[in-house]
């Protein structure tokens, strides 16, 4: 109890990675506090964005680091990295200048459970950017 | 790639869950946008969550229903529910009226990553809450 105590009031950073290696990290736009998509790192690809200052994630269908924006350019800026209670969880705080989802959107939360309902969705945004003009080959 | 777009543009709410059932839930405050917690749901969770409009999650320690609050009171009445892209991750927007953190804290996130340091963290948070008082037996 007192070891989880220290692990929770302490000021080391011990970030906790699961049995596959990996922390979930949610980035939020530090301006505008909008959740701008949820990702896993490994330990490289955390001490990559620490070093960088620039958001590089852990792709796991890819299986291998994902700095983001390497192919759109819609890169994340790293303001500040924030951890939780338990350190198995982080937030990165970014600031971003393109949409972030490769679907077109700012954000990929671009949907929301339709009230009373617990099977439609309802589109909450508009595309800010087209992927078939930035993902071309 | 034609299943995938739809999974992505659809408006059908099939929300995965990983190899052990369960998918990643992050708590936002609807009023602020402060991310309060990141938890987990399995399918159960996810049900009582929507039929109730109280987050419910799973506790992996414990394994087993955690509805938000039972002990301290401090529940997270759910405003509205966003999925991600590939609906693999769940926003809760909520509205609370106590700190949601065991620690004292309002968000669980209170501690970042120190610039230029790869090991020390700031606390960024005051405590609003004393949890000794709130979880005392």
């Amino acid at each position: 109890m007192a070891k989880k105590q220290n692990y929770e009031e302490n000021k080391e950073f011990i970030p906790k990675f699961d049995e596959n290696g990996l922390i979930p990290a949610i980035a939020q736009d530090a301006r505008t506090g909008q959740v701008l998509m949820a990702a896993y790192m490994n330990h490289q690809a955390l001490d990559v964005t620490i070093q960088s200052g620039y958001a590089t994630y852990y792709s796991r269908s890819r299986q291998k680091l994902w700095k983001k924006g390497e192919e759109s350019g819609h890169r994340q800026k790293v303001q500040q990295i924030l951890v939780d209670c338990d350190q198995d969880c982080l937030i990165l705080k970014v600031s971003v200048d393109a949409g972030q989802c490769h679907v077109g959107y700012q954000s990929c939360f671009y949907r929301a459970l339709k009230k009373n309902s617990n099977k439609e969705l309802v589109f909450i945004e508009e595309k800010v950017y087209d992927p078939e003009e930035v993902y071309k080959k």
